[in-house]
């Protein structure tokens, strides 16, 4: 372990017990037919049967529940326009913390009701004019709320760590852990308790082709920024790894590989007609990898995190049209 | 027990130590959402994701596994247009038995191709000119072959009742087990694993409105025959009970409540949205009794059968266009 890095194993193993009953430890699915469409036997971790349909409920879990007294009766404050938001809403109402989420005006209808009907209250801001990071840290500083960062942050990196440490208990024998990149977290949370697992367990990461700046971090040893990309995996939209993050992934993960758009289409439709479960374009990220032969030859034994489901049927109707059903 | 009856709780008992190691023991799922929708306590036993995608294959592996050497030798045969055709194929290719299977010659070429891929031969008939029934019979005597048909045998109903044995194993306290209805053998095998079971649980069948065969028959106490119907629910239009079913649903079913298919869509997308779950419309028949209020008031704590989820998604989208998002 180094000491440098933000999160170890014994984290992820505390942010286990922490959570505990308060979020579904979820199932663990395999398929022959697309094992043999992979060539490789694939376990795939469903946290898109995870509560408010996406792993982002465990860290923001993990985060509420290490506030002290005083943090609490302030309060929580969080920004965004996807998973995050619901996920910090119902983890806040859950431990009776009131939550404020920044939201774009131009969000969803239907996942901003979700996350009001979840309890919080919603700010919303104009994306093109305003800096929703910012925002926040006002708010936080203005009503004294405590800012649950979406990834770079010890304890959400812990709880999302525990997906793969359950995954990890539940299947013998994995060669590797293969998590969807966005920000980091999931990742660098995966690749810490693959660490703290041992037996060899490596952790890769997929990254959409179009938003690669984990990847081209990694590659050239630093942080860097892209332009803000276009994708339809709405998760993974970051322009940048995270400060905690970066260092995790450079030190605990295999790589990061990288998806495009049109696999992740295709993924989504076989994980749906195989096994009948609907996962969101960034939650077929690793799955996507794993069918289209893009992760590296080696490991023979792969758990897959599928790592959410929210997308709106009308919008999955629209890219298995435009991107053609195979 | 009534002795006159072809299937008591011992055969159910008998068909799962049969089958098991060969089908999937299905998780059962809840939702908090789902809940609140319906105002009772639902437990959905999810079929959907079982082998070849439905409970087809408990059934026609029960029968399969039954057969005698000499009757292994000589194959079986199988007449059906949906999920019954693949179960046969899978469940007597993994007992190395070869299987034949009538299928009409306009079927959808994915189930054909999926049939076929199992190792069946696959028979195809004019639907408009020849009785599939009788063809089958046919097929049977001249090749030497066993039927296996789609509902109306002791062992196929004994195995369609293992799902709510599992069930009934798994959850404490239901009050109610409700499955769809289209011949019958899934209604009667629940019936018959709830009376089993004791403690008062009851089974109800869920049957497509204007396939309300089961549902006028109960009515009249004796089995009627109805004009092929139009419904969604492809494998509800069956047009009579079974003469093996009937009598023990008179016997042991607390009754059939019939689900007009608007509401089948609407279940289907909220088990879609809220579960990230995949049923067929027939797989959606005894979730929308619930869903919709159609069951009657009085049980509280349900188990749902989610029967299937063989849909192909072109299908899905049309039908949800069709009868409009909720």
């Amino acid at each position: 372990m180094d000491a440098t890095l933000a999160v170890d194993a014994d984290d992820v193993h505390d942010a286990r017990e922490r959570i505990a009953g308060r979020v579904h430890r979820t199932p663990v699915f395999t398929s022959r037919l697309l094992d043999r469409l992979a060539g490789r036997s694939l376990f795939f971790k469903c946290e898109n049967l995870q509560r408010a349909g996406a792993f982002k409920i465990r860290g923001a879990t993990n985060r509420i529940r290490s506030l002290s007294d005083k943090e609490r009766r302030g309060g929580v404050v969080a920004y965004s326009s996807g998973n995050h938001a619901q996920a910090v809403a119902l983890a806040a109402r859950e431990a009776g913390v009131d939550a404020r989420i920044l939201m774009p005006s131009d969000a969803p209808r239907a996942k901003v009701a979700a996350t009001r009907g979840y309890g919080a209250t919603i700010v919303e801001y104009d994306r093109q004019v305003e800096d929703r990071a910012e925002l926040a840290l006002e708010v936080a500083e203005r009503e004294g709320r405590v800012l649950v960062p979406p990834y770079d942050d010890p304890f959400v990196i812990a709880g999302q760590g525990t997906a793969a440490a359950e995954l990890l208990e539940e299947v013998d024998g994995l060669d590797a852990v293969l998590a969807p990149v966005g920000g980091g977290g999931l990742l660098a949370g995966t690749a810490t308790a693959c660490e703290g697992h041992g037996r060899g367990v490596v952790a890769w990461g997929a990254e959409p082709a179009a938003a690669d700046d984990t990847a081209r971090s990694l590659e050239a040893g630093e942080r860097l920024r892209i332009a803000p990309p276009e994708t339809i995996a709405d998760g993974a939209r970051s322009t940048s790894p995270g400060e905690l993050t970066f260092p995790i992934l450079r030190e605990r993960a295999a790589g990061v590989v990288r998806v495009p758009d049109g696999a992740l289409v295709r993924a989504m439709v076989s994980i749906l007609t195989r096994m009948k479960l609907l996962v969101e374009p960034t939650g077929a990220l690793a799955a996507a990898a794993a069918f289209e032969g893009i992760l590296p030859e080696g490991p023979e034994r792969i758990g897959i995190i599928l790592s959410g489901g929210n997308v709106d049927l009308g919008r999955m109707a629209e890219l298995v049209g435009e991107h053609g059903e195979p």
